[in-house]
């Protein structure tokens, strides 16, 4: 009963057995080999156009040299206060960015609206030479808390964004939970919808460690190389991380192992409803937040279950509960899921 | 006849076995795991003292941490002119570093003498406020000219770096293969030579991608954990890492799999020398550098053989030959090499 | 009726005829000269206690310098939401601190709650290797509402900051604004309260250009002579910036002419609070916030006042009115301060 | 016998008197003031085009933002080896770069030789990934040993630059002594010559704290009001750095005062060669270079003289002498240099 992030999984079967097929002969370093090749012309299928690709170890740096891409240092990245970029990076992207300012804004299930984003835009204080430029609006798809934003809700942002001058990242670390809700393709959820680059995640959805920087216009990849090489995520040995990624894609692996996490989630989801603790916010990828009794809480430690409990400001979930997040992977069994959702009903 | 580099070799048979033992159940990620404290141990045994041990996954995100973490924004790292951290990492040690400067001594063979690193400390120009701050001295072991520094030789260069003020930090991505040329330990060839910090790398001898930042003096380390969070540098699902380090610790395979890249790298210095193309500085490491003529480069190339060309400026190497660099590798066969020999020795 | 800004006024005459008597002969660059030692001798005066200090060219550079030397990059600057470190530096804080973030609290009149502060610190999520580290709290003496931090506010603000290992900085543009209202003496007001840092602001006060940064423990100012210069900030012609600071504390001159611009200010609130637009916040500083109707400000426009609209969300002040900001210098006359009154009672 | 610096001279009279005239009523903050619009107008006459200018209270800021504006952090800065921004500036470069690589190149009297960047463009190992990319060449107008580049010269070096893709920026914090000795105008000196940007100096010259970037080309100043304003450089009462430039251009006062300074070099290099200690490099600004035996130095030394030692590694200028820097001001007297020249004839 393993819940407590799908960073905890391993390496999917067949992205395991991809590095183990890489293992063979020689190959250039540094991307200049026969997988990262295939890697960047599977990505443009996938998105339906040239997208310029750069493959990083970490999600962490592949948001950061993103978010370094688009904004100036006297930039701002618009982005929702609890996202990941903003709370658990430890400073990554104002670090790459060479002091970027992080603009948190509000908005329920870590979403931000529109109405938000526009009223942040408009009656904020912005601009040189005494405040920092809105540069960047980073949307998290699936967000921190398990939301997802609809093709029409990032468009809308999108063209707010843009109407302001403004570009638009996703951080896509869980991108395949989000797209295999959805029922859009990958084009249509990202560029077609307004957004212009994207970090792909695969490590949560099975890699061992293999993230993309993607920018759709290729033009603004210029000078990437230089940027990931001096930031210290220019994979020497690369096509092992290329390897990774192209198992990830191939014949949509990536969609089967975040349908299967999804649909995890969705049985806690509804488990989870129907004993009494339904989730705040819509199961909407591969995380589920629910409160539980203290009671079941501990019952739940006590047989092992592995979860993180999560902060609830604002939310009247009941003095005898606690709110807890519940994270699935293409790795949780039905057979998991089944057994916590019997500890919860027990009594 | 794949001499290009050491990373263009693939991962030692007992390291990718071992990323599969490790993909088993779950792990908690960010080195929260069972096999980064094994790690941490064996390095601890390996070195014979507590060390601080950090896992990144690239060489250029060691050396750039290692290196900000010992020096000021205002400091200098002394290193030599030629060395991986001056010319290949396009500036990641000044980016992490907040600006930090290099400053590049010269030195026959790319090592750094006594008499030059006590000049340049004594005669220089230092210190604030107009002055960058002498911080670090940084050594490559082995060098990029694949010579080494000899026990005594560091502890000579420690001391006087030491004695004004200068920590010592080794770029060990090739660390493996200088040790096994030596007849010390770990420990005789690092912090009791006086050296304090040291990147460990494991990629180039035989890894996927893991490289590790040690600090001697535990305390050296503290909030290191922050710097690789934001640096990009902490993989998620960490335990990968860590088993691909405890798998090429294992048993010194480390220093196994360096004896054969050395032993390789001597086969072809043996055979270059009597060919007439004897190599320019000595064979210490995996490293040969030789003139060849232009009609064996010819004849190599034609026969698929890889390797780079060497800048030669000031050497008289006679103008009918041309300096090439060739690499080995635990990958490196006998065969490859007596066929390399074979092309140069024909006409 | 020059309301803009404290700084649109000129330079006092005591420190123009400084500037000119220190216009002697030749003195070396760089702080190495007599007035620099004079002016650091004053401070120790003033303060009671041996100081460090570092005089430099602008407030924002002030401010940023002593951040920078107090928070690793990855420590956290605590500030109220709407300070000048926040929002009108450009992230100036952000990039001299190598990225560090500034988080926003909020708080009525720009002032921090002892409440808000103990609740940001043990509610949030701090500390390596995800989250940022609380490292320093900065405070604005006055704030950027114009009203001030009693001493014994400062110390429970210092004493919950240095519970959790966090810095206490002040913002000092206008300290002898808000020393000028207190019964305190400056070491009171901050050393003795639990200050650790301070930007001492003399230019909006009346210098031509003229600021300190004081570290009361002399320590924690090593190495920021090399901070200073790399930033950009240490004057070459040191002695000019010396002699303004010299005779801007000479015989407490700052004190003098900050009761005179409080005393404008304490007119024009009294004034608008006697014709119906009472400040929305308490006028303890050289600033007014009051809500004038439109017709007013049109009056005052027409008849050429200079003066800023101040955003008044959340501040109930009736839809016809309008919050302006109102601020005063030592070069404000009663005259002026009469004319602008007798603009907004016209009707 | 202040030879010292031209920063150890005061105020130019004009200057001081400038100051004192600007101190009149209110001015708008941040350079939205009439004499900064007068300074910009003034700038684009003397330069016989539109610039980009932005004043800045330091040289160091100047040269660091300039620079900062043009390369990006994976650039390299080519300048000379011995070069202000290279060695006295602790920095400042490589931090408002993030992280920016300082190449320096050697060449007599601190000059640059076409030969010289041809082999550095041409031979070194540039570009990415792997290696930063030459992005600046920075020439400094006069040197730190006081020779000047000709138009031509200039132009030569800045052909080679822009054919590599390399833009030119001028560090002139003596700009006015290197015109002052050629007969050509500050157009054909500068971006006639291929200069695309420029730090103009004023404080050396004779101000007390006033230095300009400026772009030929008015597109590349986009956004350095932002940077430059982060940066700690953008002064608050901004009407007073203008006054100061405005007064320092007037009439081509720059000019005047650098003709007297350069005269008084000239006198005293040729007192110098007349008493056997011929100056090492030609005097060609306002700084000579010359080997006085140890005794004249003892002399001079007793009776007052202020000046540095130089340090002569490959100049052969006998072992019984010992090679000083002079440096002349507006501020130098005729009487200084001859009592200076008696001394050191005096035997």
């Amino acid at each position: 009963m393993y819940f407590a992030s799908d960073n905890t999984a391993g390496i999917a079967p067949e992205i395991l057995a991809a590095i183990g097929r890489a293992n063979t002969g020689y190959a250039l370093g540094y991307g200049n080999d026969d997988w990262t090749g295939r890697v960047e012309r599977r990505f443009a299928e996938i998105f339906e156009r040239g997208v310029a690709v750069f493959l990083v170890p970490t999600g962490t740096a592949a948001n950061a040299l993103a978010l370094a891409h688009l904004a100036p240092p006297w930039g701002a990245v618009l982005c929702h206060a609890e996202s990941h970029i903003a709370t658990d990076e430890c400073g990554a992207p104002e670090f790459f960015g060479g002091g970027t300012k992080l603009v948190g804004l509000r908005g329920e299930g870590s979403k931000i609206s529109a109405a938000t984003l526009r009223r942040a835009l408009e009656d904020g204080q912005w601009s040189g030479p005494h405040h920092v430029t809105p540069s960047v609006l980073s949307l998290s798809q699936a967000t921190e808390c398990g939301t997802i934003y609809r093709a029409a809700e990032t468009k809308e942002l999108a063209d707010i964004a843009h109407k302001h001058g403004v570009m638009v990242h996703v951080d896509g670390a869980r991108l395949g939970n989000a797209l295999a809700r959805m029922n859009v393709s990958p084009a249509e959820a990202t560029w077609k919808a307004g957004v212009d680059a994207l970090s792909f995640g695969a490590t949560k959805g099975g890699a061992m460690g293999a993230e993309a920087v993607i920018f759709f216009d290729h033009k603004r990849g210029a000078d990437m190389q230089s940027r990931r090489k001096r930031g210290g995520a220019l994979a020497s040995k690369h096509r092992f991380i290329a390897a990774q990624m192209e198992a990830y894609l191939e014949g949509d692996l990536w969609l089967t192992l975040a349908r299967h996490a999804n649909a995890m989630a969705d049985a806690l989801g509804a488990g989870l409803t129907a004993a009494g603790c339904k989730p705040v916010w819509p199961v909407e990828a591969n995380e589920v937040f629910a409160p539980v009794t203290r009671d079941a809480d501990k019952r739940l430690k006590a047989a092992g279950a592995m979860y993180y409990p999560w902060p609830a400001p604002g939310l009247d979930i009941g003095s005898d509960k606690t709110l807890v997040r519940l994270v699935t992977s293409f790795q949780t069994t039905r057979d998991d899921v089944d057994r916590f959702l019997a500890i919860v009903r027990a009594r």
